[in-house]
């Protein structure tokens, strides 16, 4: 099945539009888990990711059933090696277990030769030199940046269609200097990021790309800081799911982020990172949640995520 | 001292303004040494990623002495999974032992919070819970994108800064397709390019990341297939060394890439891979090289490649 059928299919069965980023850092983890892995490994890189991993699988477990998508941000597994790595790997692969979709933020982008590679990486498999490929990461798609142009994306395309995997162009990425170059005036009356987002549509319109729901495997991702631009995107781009991160802890409120979804309530996933993770710290839950219950604390965030998101798509 | 100056004094000291691109596929690697790997690990991503590091090895210390630089292409390692990457640590850690400079090739790109990851990751420390921090990776300098504007960038050139770390920016890339957006004419009258360019020079011209020849620790990548863009970048850009892919199998020719050095020699360090790493099976050579010998090879295609940039540069 298409990547993006399965993804439409999961929201539509969850009723829940969100995205969960497993984005952690090492203070996130309570201490009971942190000493867990370093009796085992020491104050090591191998301990910190050990104890993120478990993090992570807590994570999982609460919010599993009520949610569609996950997405670990590959920048914070890197920056513990390739212990880090490892983690990264073993949360894609309990991810996929528990039958989540797994997104892999990594925003790769290279010419062609080696956008092949990181095509094969996560959204194919490598010849490893046996009998059979191996895939290296569980993931089911992948974000990736556009200032190469298509030879670099082609490689995608063709693994979307091979694998059924899945591709989040970034056209209008959430962070306050996302308009130093997207949002630059060209001669032809276009901003930067409009021409990216005719492009990226296009690119989506390929063969064996559009399933069933008239949406394509190639996304974009469209920032809820920027709810003009993502309403005007939404309208402009036919094809393409948009993947909408900056919410909650990066400022974006839930009617910003409804801008993204179309009138029957489809077209966009969003995403929130910290603001779930560290739910049991946030003043909102008036000290409910001790650090040891922050997958309890989790779960009760998604949870008022989803309703919050299903109210403002509505509304 | 300054990434530049460390960059430019090795330059000067090998006479080479060359970087040897560590891109390795499986099939580039001789039978005996996947044997030995597969005969450890059988037919696995891990022998694949084992047989890899070996093959580095042997690369590394056929150029050491003769080449500043390597730059491993994170996208080849990532393709092995979390084994690629722990064989990406060893290569890293090991050119970094026999002396090179160490470019990670990976375009790395994200909003502040994220990217401040990857600075740790490939260009700093990371926090791991005990009396002191780790480095994820043994490399002295990163290529990023720029598609999310400078707040993105701010937390590379903070570890520039800190850990005397060097940054390559995406300006012009060397693939067919790299017009279809960085060639777009801005209603300002530049090139969407040349926009980014002025950018990246203003960026490097901070506190603490200029050094002694006048060249800053932020750099650009300028593709060898465009020379006429790289001669006027060369001109625009007063303090950004440039990081020339391109050459050789992709296209480029010495006189190409000799359009990104300054009237003194210096300005650009010119990268080739596959002409190097499989240099054993090119024509040129007539059958002198077995595919065992291709550590010897490499060396005799590096001094040839290192006669003709002089050559060219020279003219």
């Amino acid at each position: 099945m298409l990547f993006i059928d399965r993804l439409i299919e999961r929201v539509i069965a969850t009723k829940n539009p969100s995205v969960i980023g497993l984005d952690p850092l090492l203070r996130y983890v309570p201490e009971n888990l942190r000493r867990v892995a370093r009796e085992a490994y020491g104050d090591t890189a191998r301990a910190a990711a050990d104890a993120i991993y478990h993090f992570n699988r807590q994570i999982i477990d609460a919010v599993y059933d009520i949610v569609p998508v996950v997405k670990p941000q590959l920048a914070y597994y890197e920056q513990y090696g390739h212990w880090g790595v490892e983690a990264f790997f073993r949360t894609a692969l309990y991810a996929k277990e528990r039958g989540l979709i797994v997104i892999a933020d990594g925003k790769r982008n290279d010419i062609g030769s080696t956008a092949s590679a990181y095509a094969d990486a996560y959204l194919g498999e490598t010849d490893v030199g046996g009998e059979t490929a191996e895939r290296a990461f569980e993931t089911d798609a992948l974000t990736v940046n556009p200032y190469l142009g298509i030879d670099g994306i082609e490689p995608f395309l063709a693994n979307c269609k091979k694998f059924g995997g899945g591709l989040f162009v970034l056209v209008k990425t959430s962070n306050p200097s996302s308009g130093q170059f997207q949002d630059l005036a060209l001669q032809s009356g276009k901003l930067v990021y409009e021409e990216v987002a005719d492009l990226v549509d296009a690119w989506g319109g390929g063969d064996g790309l559009v399933g069933t729901y008239g949406y394509s495997s190639v996304g974009a991702v469209v920032g809820a800081t920027y709810p003009e631009q993502a309403k005007a995107l939404r309208a402009r781009m036919r094809r393409a799911y948009f993947l909408v991160p900056g919410f909650g802890a990066q400022g974006g409120k839930p009617e910003d982020a409804a801008a993204a979804f179309d009138i029957s309530g489809l077209g966009a996933v969003v995403n929130a990172s910290r603001s779930v993770l560290c739910a049991w710290s946030h003043e909102r839950w008036g000290g409910k949640f001790a650090h040891e219950d922050f997958a309890e604390a989790a779960r009760a965030e998604a949870l008022r995520m989803k309703a919050e998101l299903t109210r403002a798509i509505k509304s």
